[in-house]
């Protein structure tokens, strides 16, 4: 292989496929060691010139379980079971070296690719899981391979990040910007894992499990995600300096391991909350580099195909049997329960005397202290209504919720309160 | 090599020599694969332990010109000439792979290092040379290595950045602060080149060269410093929405390529400005990635350090021979007189009438348009003095150095005309 060209398999050629073979064709000169040995596609699709001279093409990805004839795997199909699982697995099982974009079926089966990895010799590469146009995998996998990462976080989703920045700049609700941004394929028609939190909860998974050798199941991970994120909350946040991010983050500390995915206030200043539109932003605290920040384009056709390129290069370029980590760790969970920290309530209530005082109580049982109080004339709603904005001193989320649970009983609450977290980044 | 150790010989231990044998020591289990087999250091250091059982050590590194027993060079002794440039060529025409730190070496001997590389079929890695703390080779070497980068710029001093941000923090002059910086060893006895954009220059030299293939000569970039930035200068910036950071830009636009060092006017909003005290930032656009940032800090021993093992272990885990860019473009460059943009610029006057004439006809004969005037009573000085800050639209850099000249020498000028220009990234 050494000096021969690489063989690829592309299997599906959908957004991230399309733009692979754009990227492939654009700069035949740089990629020449690169060969199409084939493609498997469901669409009939029209592959002309030299580039393709040498490519078997397939209907079906399944033909690949049969097809011996290259060197890397690039599965570009998606999704955690099926085809693309049934070829991944059986591409390492036949030794070769596999390059995906698939998130869900990296993040569910880590400990299976990557102990047939060190069984059979053979690597899976997976930088465009994880925000596309920005080489994180490779900055934590190569670059700060030397260093002990204690905490990774950021905004991993573009579409909730487009549609929470979106909604303060034009002021209009969730469902307005959501349309919009399907109109404009920044939304999938079904958006439900962008918007819930589950995309990002994957590549979290991902993220952790790279960075703390420790594999951390998706379907664990606390995650809460944007639909209920109101346009007044995005404008009473930012009258107050701060910004409302869907926010994934991953701790080590001592033995506890820390992940949770959320919308919650950043202080303006924070460079994570200066993130806006379809860009994403991850953080990395390490002990000897300590903060390093990345900024890019987290989706779309070509940032994906630059990261299946770089896999794909680095595979080719790359001798086997370097330098691996173990992943074999394991620490305790730390729960959502324990988290020490301030928040941001809104509290809807009636306006009649008592209501300071009623959430006061409250709060003094908990032990939980307020750090600011804004209770101006705010006539989004019904005119009947009083809206209390509270932030809060750091406190136990466990105490917090208890707080909420007795405040949210009384008779003077109109809605149940709405609280995001204030994180200081 | 494949199974067996990778011996290192490191030259010098300075700062970011001690750094790296932090990272050795630290993490015995992860570089467990590399093997110290020499160290030349003038200093008599001690190094005690296993790590260093099969070290040889010298006390001169030119020994190292007869030494054979190594796989990678780590040269950390740095400066363009003496025993860091021989052994670092020596080590190339034997054909071994060198690690070095060495900006200004390697900005200035780009083209012969590279070609013994090729010749010899070796690799010369910098990581460490450029931002210490931010894999930007490996990111525009191996990442973006698809994708054609149309721009790169940044801030890429952090002593620089520290005086900058601080001066306007503590409300400060730049002696002060710049004194401040020597006691916290952010900044050298010697701080010349940090200051006077020197040490930019070499970054960005190799940031151009790398990118676009085309070496540029580092004593041809037009270079100012931060030594006539004045602390009014930040505070005006600030109240008009703008930071003054030190600039580095490298932009290639048809066959014309572009690299300048200067301190400039940012706006708040843009991702650079964002960055403060001794963190470093670089953007890089390109076709298909759009625009990446990436930030950390830009020098220190460990954040260096992380860099020069991260080339280290890259080195000994990937194979020769791999993928390989041409360097040998050629761009006509395009001189900072042809800069079409925005200008700040702060006058200094008797307070009597007909200044603001006198300064607008000059503008009118060079084409020049203003977008802002502010001429509150600003008391910094002298009483008598007035103070005008005007900021313009697009114009030709060539025609405001000439109607500045003009201004100049009216006889209402107290003070030479202080101007940055304005970017808008």
């Amino acid at each position: 292989m050494l000096d021969s060209k690489t063989k690829i398999a592309i299997a599906g050629v959908g957004t991230v496929g399309k733009g692979l073979i754009d990227l492939l064709l654009k700069y035949k000169d740089k990629q020449s060691k690169i060969e199409i040995s084939a493609i498997a596609s469901r669409k009939k699709q029209e592959f002309k010139g030299a580039t393709f001279k040498n490519t078997v093409f397939f209907d079906d990805a399944k033909e690949l379980l049969k097809f011996n004839n290259y060197d890397i795997l690039v599965e570009l199909i998606g999704g955690e079971k099926g085809v693309s699982k049934e070829i991944v697995f059986n591409a390492l099982r036949e030794k070769k070296n596999v390059v995906t974009a698939n998130k869900a079926l990296v993040s569910k089966f880590w400990h299976q690719l990557h102990s047939l990895m060190e069984k059979n010799d053979c690597l899976l590469k997976y930088e465009a899981a994880v925000a596309g146009g920005i080489p994180i995998i490779k900055v934590i996998d190569e670059f700060l391979l030397s260093n002990k990462i204690s905490k990774i976080y950021g905004i991993l989703n573009g579409t909730s990040n487009y549609i929470l920045s979106n909604m303060l700049l034009y002021k209009k609700d969730f469902k307005t910007i959501l349309s919009d941004a399907q109109k404009l394929g920044y939304a999938e028609a079904d958006p439900k894992f962008d918007i819930d939190g589950t995309d990002t909860a994957h590549k979290l998974s991902i993220l952790s499990s790279l960075a703390f050798g420790c594999y951390k199941n998706v379907l664990k991970i606390d995650n809460e995600g944007i639909e209920n994120v109101d346009l007044q909350d995005l404008e009473i946040a930012d009258s107050l300096g701060y910004k409302i991010k869907l926010l994934g983050l991953t701790e080590l500390r001592n033995k506890n391991i820390k992940n949770f995915v959320y919308p919650c206030l950043l202080s303006k200043d924070s460079f994570i909350a200066k993130i806006d539109g379809v860009y994403n932003g991850i953080v990395v605290e390490s002990n000897f580099c300590k903060k390093s920040c990345f900024v890019g384009e987290g989706a779309g056709a070509h940032p994906t195909a630059t990261s299946v390129l770089s896999d794909i290069i680095s595979l080719s370029t790359r001798r086997k049997n370097g330098f691996k980590k173990s992943h074999k760790f394991h620490y305790e969970e730390t729960s959502l329960q324990s988290r020490f920290g301030s928040y941001y309530l809104r509290f809807t209530t009636y306006d009649k005397p008592g209501v300071i005082s009623g959430i006061a109580n409250q709060f003094k049982i908990f032990k939980i202290s307020m750090k600011s109080m804004l209770q101006k004339e705010m006539e989004f709603e019904n005119s009947n209504d009083a809206t209390i904005v509270i932030t809060t001193h750091n406190c136990l989320e466990k105490n917090m919720m208890k707080a909420l649970k007795q405040i949210n009983r009384q008779n003077f609450i109109r809605k149940k309160t709405v609280y995001f977290r204030i994180e200081n980044y």
